[in-house]
């Protein structure tokens, strides 16, 4: 997803057909009993699956052919996206997956060529998996710059402590990429933390548990870790970046993040109004009469239809220009995606699980997990208050300097 | 809940008051824990809250005192369970949880002399659960006439089989009501099927599993059976009424069912709005500057206020009618409160949730648990769907025959 | 509507039932023709209406029979004030419109006596109209404690100068209630102002025009005026309650005016679900398949039956406790009512629209009229904002203060 | 728009600039006041524009250059659509308001020489108005087929009889394209009526009325007709195609009208977008506190923009696809694009006329004008309701055949 990546267009549409038939075959007839757990059984078959798509030439979408990816630009992933998120183990299993994705780039970007070579290619090659602890529970995520974590340079070292949770995927991780204050008196607040590497073996950390979150804990990468830094101790040559830059780079790491969540909740609509679909045409009221018939289901349908259309065009839309003109250039186009496409997405689960009826709550589909797990897509990167609220002000900002 | 029941009204605002001490006091504290689970552990805990309701006279409100009850009637046991309704466990503790006191009307109702000896007693006194075999996995619950089960006559027994699911409760239950064809060849398809007592240890009974529903399959009372009869062979004594009134029954029982469930979930809306506001002025953006200052945070609450106040005005409305002119008589008033109330009920737990942010998902606040399992209330006892139609059928079909 | 008033209980429900027949055999065959003007071509026929009216002793529900009226109190008076409603010219017949009534409420309860015989009892009798010059059009409606008209005293009178708007009903009335600046050094701004009796023939007083809303400027008691005081001199006798009391009089004059509001909106809501139904079983898709068989059209009629009802016992559960405990005590209830009802009216309306198809949006029915002229309703007597707002900050202190 | 024009693509921003100043420059100052009426006393000032837009090469933008236009293909048209959309009388201005540009797209195409030389060139040149006579008083125009109008072939002429209305414009129209039963026994009922030419000053027609439509009868293009056709007679060579064709060809009318009426609705919502910034940045609660601080405004200004934003999108890209491979391609996206822009249109001006307050509701602005004048949006072209189960069924159809 280089800027500077770009997979021959016109070979793109086969691309995707492989990408699609290889979820569909693949990953679909397995994909509900995966997360239905206990994930660490599954992943000698989900290594397989990740050699296959090393083989056919698909894993790691998102990096450069030298990186031993396919070396897709930023539109290109996006749509590639899609497919994937059709499946809640797609992007696991191409190695695209968050929160190793944005430490990829993160690291490819601003990490040192020691980090990248110890941390970098294991990830690159899906050899290790990584973590990215951010939000505190004693702070409301929505304004990240309050943070309890400090990290104290004491000669060559860091020394952190500190609270964290919604590590995603931290069990079974190797390390971890933590926001921690460095310069607590930096004028800014924006400038006072720092991003540093942390090996999830060091004796200062410590897993407190996987956060049960709607009605499961889960584990390994479908986990999401409540994590304790006590006095953890690392090497100065784990920072990232520069000391202070630790905002800066969070929103480098944000900007094509959204993208990669719309365009996955946006998978995920369509593999829900498949089902929905399916369900309306099957489900009979009486003998030849099925659920489609009725005028509200239609008006369901049709009202999904349109809304994910809308979502894809505008995710699109806006990957091209970040592509184009880079992250800042679209910050008003983020927020509009982000709260747009996670309220289409919510909205088009709730209608295909009130259109299953009472299998639409049971684990016996999809729908149970996403309907629990993406209730988060609401919250995280930004609670939909806040997008709608940055968006707002930057337009009317516009207007008030414009002298309209 | 007897139509004759009837509690000294004016002392009525002192039980409720002791009802809320003692749900505040002894089921806050303990509520999260409990439904978190596993359920098993926690009944002698249980078993103890219930013998203290007993000593001091709040145990099985809906009963009359000769049956070891408080002789509420319908409008006073409406408000005892909103009560009840703010706690997962508060219905439980009093012996007037679903599906138990339906069936207990049911009974009280319709069973015959032996059936109340051998099966209402216990019941009303907590010794025993009990559940409802209705919905079958194979047909639209929102069509409740298509059944497969069937229960053929032989002899002095019943021959019971079929497969059901969603029947709540079942695990631990000593008896099931089972609904099941023993009419085929009945002209109406109302008169076709019966309603019939099986004991839980017969042979011929399987309970398949616990349903796994949102994210957990739960136990014992916390749960929702998949269950089969095979050649399951009950004597005929165990037919509730006659062969062919099983509908005519289940309408009985649902009626009250349906405002029973209402207040509940009025309670369940008191407790997440106490949720929400506390979290509103808690938790900070900036020192000093809590979320209760968000405008749209205020709106979510005044729209919560006031959804609230028009859910409990018209359940206690429909209450009141039911009480004075029967069931049939408020059928439109029903429907109304069903899918008002449940739709109110959803929206609520969803703002709680956004305000709570992250915490909001995690299984560390009630609002996941109700968030997931209320999801239902919009389906079972009919969908949103059915009841909205078979309002404005009625309402159209007044207008007809008006020639208005 | 005084609190003393009580006309017996037992009689209500006839009397009920006389406006009903009244309002549907004398208003609803012109109303329509009425609204579409040009409204003082039929002030005579209006005329006659009111002393039928007077003959049958239905004229002025809201006053005492001293004063000419049928001596509801405000509950009695609501459910009147739903049935006339019905009629956009209801409230008129029975001389118990806004703002005339507002101003009897405030006459009646803070006028002098000498003000009483020259303004109150005329306007009882409806030989004269009335109107209440309050909004600028420089200032937030929302925040009314800006105002910019002054009332200067100089010696016994008042020199006013301002601009006002909205004053409903100026064109043809024989005085109005300015609300001007008296005391603009007072410390709090809800002190600053006063209420001052203005005679429409004073030099000093201009309407500029009746305001086009929505598409007509109208005439005589449909119309909005734009009006100026330009040096206009009262008597000081023209004051009400005393200088600075404005606000705190405008407070009692808008309580139960909200409840009037709310029930009148009730009526609209009810005269236009019956056209919504009608429709639907009138107008045919196809031969004998008329609209009501489709799903989307009952979802609509069930929503609306729902919202209607809970509207009604909101509003009269609020006019209840008012006038049990007095309007402070229902503030919350009155935000609630206000933003609750104003909303259901406006989508109730537009679903009716919807279902009239083209002529829905014409002006053959009185859709358009209610489309147009109640859009205000989510604006006047403080926006939806403001109301939601003021809840749930009263919400968020009560438990701030509780210490919970 | 005729497919094989293109205006040189590299030509078009600079284009679209032209035409942004022009009605920035010479429309917006004027709009309001024209719309006020009386529509007939501007006719010279628009004239007047009309040269001016003549002059300077950008009248009739959708015909070729040989028809004197500017020779958009119909993508460049839809951007060119959305400017024009800004004013009410853009499109009139620049002679590509409906239903003229409809009328010209169908003689176009189907038209005789003799009926191009007659009618169209004329119309092309903007030196004569048309109408379009389809929707009658007595059927529901949500299913089109059912018609009583008919025209009877007698000799070399055509009889014509039937009461239409909703014939826009037809105040002031030169000739109407009537859609007539001409072949009443035909198998299918889309093969039984024609379109047929009828000049107004025939004696057989009759304006019955310029119906009142949300306040306003309006005149000359600004009204809807009421008309009859009393034995009204027309030469046999005024039937435009085949005897049969009319549905045929309402189609290929509809297609493309449906993109110009939803580009011109996203210019609509663009305007009234600025008007609200521009309200909520100008009104102040208290001094220095505008409107635009409150979040539920931000909000508002936020989902408008979003909403905005995935319309237009959704149109360019039904354009362009319908410009690639025509318009039966493309009946999806049409009936996707007609519901939701629709939907959104009313949100927006909805929401901008309560920013404005009072102000909102007056005639003051144009939001009342189009808050009145577009709610037909949803309902003209087919109700949302159609084109939401027609968009299912087509999806559900799909998936049925797929065998899926």
């Amino acid at each position: 997803m280089h800027s500077t990546q770009n997979f021959p267009q016109e070979a793109l549409p086969e691309l995707l057909e492989t990408y699609r038939e290889f979820v569909k075959k693949e990953l679909f007839p397995i994909d509900l009993q995966v997360v239905s757990g206990p994930f660490r059984s599954f992943l000698p078959q989900l290594e397989t699956l990740r050699s296959r798509a090393k083989i056919i030439g698909l894993f790691a979408p998102h990096l450069s052919k030298e990186e031993g990816g396919v070396g897709l630009n930023l539109v290109q992933f996006a749509q590639v996206s899609e497919i994937l998120g059709q499946s809640p183990i797609g992007h696991y299993v191409f190695n695209c997956n968050a929160p190793d994705i944005g430490n990829m780039e993160l690291l490819h970007l601003f990490g040192s060529e020691e980090q990248k070579e110890k941390w970098l290619k294991p990830l690159q090659k899906g050899e290790i998996r990584s973590c990215f602890a951010m939000t505190e529970p004693a702070h409301a995520g929505s304004n990240p710059v309050h943070l309890s974590t400090t990290a104290v340079r004491k000669g060559d070292n860091y020394h952190i402590n500190g609270h964290k949770w919604f590590t995603t995927a931290a069990d079974g991780a190797a390390f971890t990429i933590v926001m921690a204050v460095t310069n607590p008196y930096a004028e800014s607040p924006y400038h006072r933390a720092s991003m540093i590497i942390v090996p999830l073996d060091n004796p200062g950390y410590h897993l407190v548990r996987n956060i049960p979150i709607m009605g499961e804990a889960g584990e390994d990468y479908l986990s999401h870790g409540e994590v304790k830094f006590e006095n953890c101790i690392v090497p100065a040559g784990n920072l990232i970046g520069l000391e202070g830059q630790g905002f800066a780079l969070a929103q480098e790491r944000l900007g094509p993040g959204r993208i990669h969540h719309c365009m996955r909740w946006i998978g995920i609509c369509e593999r829900v109004f498949d089902l929905m679909c399916k369900r309306a045409l099957s489900r009979e009221l009486d003998l030849g009469k099925p659920l489609a018939e009725k005028q509200t289901i239609q008006n369901w349908i049709a009202e999904s239809r349109a809304e994910i259309k809308a979502s894809r065009l505008m995710v699109l839309d806006t990957a091209q220009k970040m592509q184009q003109f880079g992250a800042k250039a679209v910050r008003e186009d983020i927020s509009t995606i982000k709260f747009f496409v996670a309220d289409v997405l919510m909205k088009v689960i709730d209608r295909a699980i009130q259109v299953h009826g009472a299998l639409g709550i049971t684990d016996d589909t999809l729908l149970s997990f996403w309907y629990r797990h993406e209730r988060g897509a609401r919250i995280y990167d930004g609670p939909d208050e806040v997008h709608k609220s940055a968006l707002a002000k930057s337009i009317l900002k516009n207007y008030a300097s414009d002298g309209k």
